[in-house]
């Protein structure tokens, strides 16, 4: 029974190939257009590349969420964990949208999403690395360099933005060799058209986060509205539904394994590109430490919001936030303690070093760059492990202190100098945050968690604090709890800014008023302003000189992969991307001897019911199932209705709600999710691991139809 | 998404092709040598029917469960629960061979086996169908059709065992539509060579029984011992290793998902001819009668020795065997729960009946032994349902008693006129028996069971009593529990046959000796002797007219699958069968979303151990996983060493500890369980589901080389 070194190698190289690796900028697609055609795709590669044509120009940006126009009146398809934040929002005791789930019967009851929900159309891309890095910026350094940078894609942004209602971004690829602008209809009128009972949209909840099988059925419907002339605007009675350009429609046969699917959306960020030591950094440190934090911060919500309804509906969104994160950095963990990870981007970085010093003349335009990037990476760890315990001593409210402090002081100049983000352009966001805290803020929780925190901080020794910080908070080093808690009292006690009037009166404010005010929080703000200010121009320095360094990193890494004719794509970055694959389960699941199916089936549903918490599925889904009442919508291998299919798409956070297409580019669901032993991908892709969850559209329509009635949504998507 | 039921049809056929039903006579193996070619079998299917010759020369059977010779020095490979007992009998308090295993280091190391153990190796197998149902029997019916053919049965036999240490069996087939004489050598002195611990060999215990993933290391070893002249004898220090005239040859390469498999051993008992009314009365009453009370038992047996390591050792087969039949039926009823088997069956036996009465001749020759099985069977299962608590009424010892006084009055005749069962060749099985209740008997346990049973059939009306039973027992109907249980104390009280001296002493004592005897249990059998001689008849005259009537159904529906082109292999019955089939998964598991790897590994039983009752793998074991001092035996694709593989094998009970061959007929592991959702194959073949259950040699070998350190063995199977 022995085995040659041979055979290992040969079955290596067959993973390799099959992989599905890659989020493709659109623009990128013709590069890979033998393996799209193989893959199955029965649409031209280029017609994918241009972002306002069919069918990309159906696919639309939540901001942090991805999603897309399924009918000619502007209705949006999405994750329900993607609406979740718009149906809490309007959900309070008695009226529990989030239970019994949310159907609007006519346009007319469709409500209001959570303020600052937007719908983002892209109607242009374009290439600006010429414009951003100019040749007077490539010449600075440091801090210079960042401001030299941001001054130049500010001037592009409100240029851009000179069309009202739209909403303009520059984005670094690759590092920042490379910036694109990117031009979107900002669509600042959403409504909450449907999303299915909690029992459905998030059953399994936190249990079922990243795990397969999975049952569910993650989807809801907003719907972007703009003025009668078609203008994007806020909220008014008059507006009408958006008509947009294209929308996606629905797939009228459904899928099968090995089929062709590709998922269109928004991925945040990915870290494929990252050196060893940050690798090293990442892995040994600061993901154990969130992890461990985060058990801490959920473990203090629990216990302040347990007999409090309301307090626990305003947290339910953080919470959700917070355990999506503790469970994707703990599944990365264990995927890392069990790999060979760090050693083998240790052999590929040395690969790009001994590539680069081989030659002298590319020795001569990356090694410095190279060495200094390692240099800087070593002085960022040093000081984020030092300030580890400082961003939760700010009691939120406080935070928004700073903020509308800091934005009055740059109001006070004009547009163009202001620090990016407090801008014009950006007030309206800060109107949406202050509301956004009434329905999403208690104190005793806040200041439980503060007090976390600040425990800790006053743990470390005094020359890890910030001077400026203590004074503001009237703490120090070494403080008693007791003695924290009173001061944290004293400042809670000692502010206003709880009622969301005063905040919104503040946005007006201008820098003397905040001098002269009482309110503890805004004078804890104010004091800590010129410190602030400091270190984040001591960031910007070290920024600057890492743009540079990094971008030139990624130049070499690019010549390096040329050179050896692979195609590079940029890390994710929440701009739109491509990932192409099929639909596929796995030869092995998470325990040994099982394998993954391509599909669950709302049979499963009925085996996981426990009729409460996270397995409560309604009780008119679990008779529409007992009853076999599965009209059109029955898989003819499955014999039931299929309810989310794996495939091996290469997808990350803020790809949430991204359509997936079959090969003739029709809806045939939304990815929603990866599986916990294949997130490292966002780091080290795992062809073997790397699976996408998509609920499937049959699932939704069912789902729509059999049980929830949703038939004016059902004949406005055209299903039959 | 509509489909039409066309592909439905399509997908049902593909697996009705795929199906590896069959449980085929070896001489039947050239009639689907097409199918065992296609199937990837490198030897000539002629080769496998000859029961003498490699290989088949080289399977045994032990009597219950399967085996093969593996050693050119009698070695023999089965299943560690077919050698349990031996293991339990040879432990006890201080020296637990279950818990820590056992190794024999030298030849002389090697320890008796249970008493009762056998090895048979098979010598000549004759169809006899034209002498058991001679012309004489054939125009007979009722007893005294039984009584002819058991004195024919019994004749061949005789004749046949006039060669010394072989014993000779006439099996029925296709319900007595034929019969086949098989003459077996019947080796006497069988020794316990190698167990591997319980956290090995049990690994996973009754949780894990009939369930996937699985990781039980179900293997073991025994070695044949005959006298120095070759003959089988009884145990002597003298005797010395059998030489087989075959041996199996362990494989050089392991399997991986798709290799040729075949199991060959002696199948127990299956029922896939039965009639539509037997199928209703097993699925609705006779399984979920025995479910029922298998339950009550074990609870008893439980309770009765939970302070009692003794009667715990005692009693651990009868609790294994308990709980083995107890899941398999209840698992068959979840089957039947969701199957349409019953219809299916009804419209079968609906066209067997259509196809005879469209043609006179048939009808005549067949349409009345059709009416006759259903009214006995419909006679029977009214006996069955009034019966139902009898059973369990009799104390042990009461059971020991009545076969030695019926072994008694069947002495007194001339050894052809006896009873089968009770003639000179059976004696040394009495003698076994009497012995082995030392080590599986304890009077609480035993009284609480027969308590259990004698309550519920005191509230039996007396109609349902029989009286002389009654009056041996000194019980009847109505009687209270307080009475019952002074009863059953004064039998218990009034008997010696507690002592082994005492039962062996009976099995030469005459008719007289017993009516003499003051013995509780003894007065008991002889006071129901005449009783039950009477009731025997009466179901000798209703299995003779069974005999003759169902026979002839089976011609029936032998003539009718034949006249589709379908060739028909016979139920099982305990004689040596082939089932052919392929290492395969399966597309789903038995939760929604989840499929069945191939293979499971180690890495899985450091996943389940718990280091305590069921999951208590060894620490050594463990450790050497942990290391992954793996050897040789690492397979290429799981990169660690494969534990478990499902096959598409048509196997059940009586294939414990079957040999598993490649397609070039060397040695792969060792058959020893089903699944729970796939058993119901003993009644109706299911192929999507069906997987047998094989413990792969890699692990055996590894195991015995790294972990328990069995060097000798492993050179004399020529491991490398």
């Amino acid at each position: 029974m022995k085995k040659t070194f041979l055979t290992l190698a040969v079955l290596s190289t067959v993973s390799a190939v099959q992989a599905d690796e890659g989020m493709w900028m659109p623009q990128q697609l013709p590069q890979v257009a033998k393996q799209l055609k193989a893959a199955g795709l029965k649409l031209d590669p280029k017609a994918l590349t241009n972002l306002t044509e069919f069918p990309m120009g159906a696919i639309v940006s939540l901001g942090g969420c991805s999603a897309s126009f399924v009918s000619p009146e502007g209705l949006v398809a999405t994750n329900h964990h993607c609406v979740y934040n718009s149906v809490a929002y309007n959900s309070k005791p008695g009226r529990d949208y989030l239970a019994d789930g949310f159907l609007a019967k006519t346009l007319g009851d469709e409500i209001p999403a959570a303020p600052g929900s937007r719908v983002f159309v892209t109607k242009e891309v374009r290439n600006v690395t010429q414009q951003v890095i100019d040749k007077t910026t490539a010449a600075l350094e440091g801090k210079k360099r960042v401001d030299a940078i941001e001054k130049n894609v500010k001037a592009i942004v409100a240029a851009c933005e000179k069309e009202e209602g739209h909403r303009c971004n520059v984005y670094p690829y690759y590092g920042g060799l490379e910036y694109y602008l990117i031009k979107q209809m900002e669509i600042r009128d959403v409504r909450l058209v449907y999303a299915p009972p909690a029992g459905v949209g998030k059953f399994g909840g936190d249990t079922d986060n990243w795990m397969w099988p999975r049952h569910t059925g993650d989807f809801g419907f907003y719907r972007a509205y703009v003025s009668k002339d078609g203008k994007a605007a806020d909220f008014s009675k008059d507006n009408v539904p958006y008509v947009p350009k294209h929308h996606l429609k629905l797939a009228k046969d459904g899928l099968k394994e090995g089929d062709f699917v590709m998922v269109l959306g928004y991925p945040g960020r990915t870290n494929r590109h990252r050196l060893p030591s940050e690798v090293d950094f990442t892995f040994s440190w600061d993901y154990p430490n969130f992890v461990k934090s985060s058990g801490e911060r959920l473990a203090i919500i629990g216990e302040q919001t347990k007999t409090d309804d309301a307090a626990r509906l305003k947290y339910a969104g953080m919470v959700a936030g917070i355990n999506n994160y503790y469970k994707n950095r703990q599944g990365m963990l264990d995927s890392y303690a069990n790999s060979d990870f760090l050693a083998r981007k240790t052999k590929e970085h040395a690969e790009l070093k001994a590539w680069v010093n081989s030659n002298p003349a590319r020795a001569k335009e990356y090694a410095a760059d190279l060495a200094t990037v390692e240099k800087l990476i070593a002085e960022r760890q040093e000081k984020a492990k030092r300030d580890v315990n400082v961003d939760g001593i700010f009691p939120r409210l406080l935070g928004t202190a700073r903020t509308l402090y800091r934005l009055a002081n740059e109001r006070t100049k004009p547009d163009a100098e202001r620090k990016a983000g407090f801008q014009e352009r950006d007030l309206p966001r800060f109107a949406a945050g202050v509301k956004s805290v009434e329905g999403t803020y208690a104190e005793n929780v806040d200041k439980a968690l503060v007090m976390h925190s600040l425990k800790k901080y006053a743990a470390q020794p005094a020359s890890e604090h910030y001077a400026d910080v203590d004074a503001a908070l009237g703490i120090r080093a070494g403080m008693s709890d007791a003695e924290l808690s009173a001061a944290v009292d004293k400042l809670y006690a000692g502010s206003k800014l709880g009622s969301t009037e005063a905040r919104t009166a503040w946005l007006k404010a201008k820098p003397e008023d905040f001098k002269n005010s009482d309110d503890s929080f805004i004078k804890a703000a104010v004091a800590m302003y010129e410190g602030s200010l400091k270190r984040e121009a001591e960031g910007e320095e070290e920024a600057g000189k890492m743009q540079q360094a990094y971008a030139n990193y990624m130049k070499a890494k690019i010549a390096f992969m040329t050179s050896k004719g692979l195609p590079v794509y940029p890390d994710a970055n929440s701009t739109l991307r491509v990932t192409f694959g099929k639909v596929a389960g796995r030869d092995h699941g998470t325990a040994d001897g099982l394998a993954w199916a391509p599909f669950t089936t709302v049979n499963g549903v009925v085996a996981k019911a426990t009729g409460q918490g996270e397995f409560n599925a309604p009780k008119a889904q679990l008779d529409a199932i007992k009853a076999k009442d599965f009209g059109n919508f029955v898989d003819p291998k499955l014999k039931t209705v299929p309810l989310a299919y794996l495939a091996t798409l290469d997808i990350t956070g803020g790809n949430s709600g991204s359509a997936a297409l079959n090969a003739k580019g029709e809806l045939i669901g939304l990815a929603f999710d990866g599986t916990l032993d294949s997130i490292i991908s966002d780091w080290d892709f795992n062809a073997a691991n790397t699976r996408s969850i998509q609920v499937d559209l049959r699932y939704m329509l069912w789902q729509m139809k059999h049980v929830d009635k949703a038939d004016r949504l059902l004949k406005e998507m055209g299903a039959q």
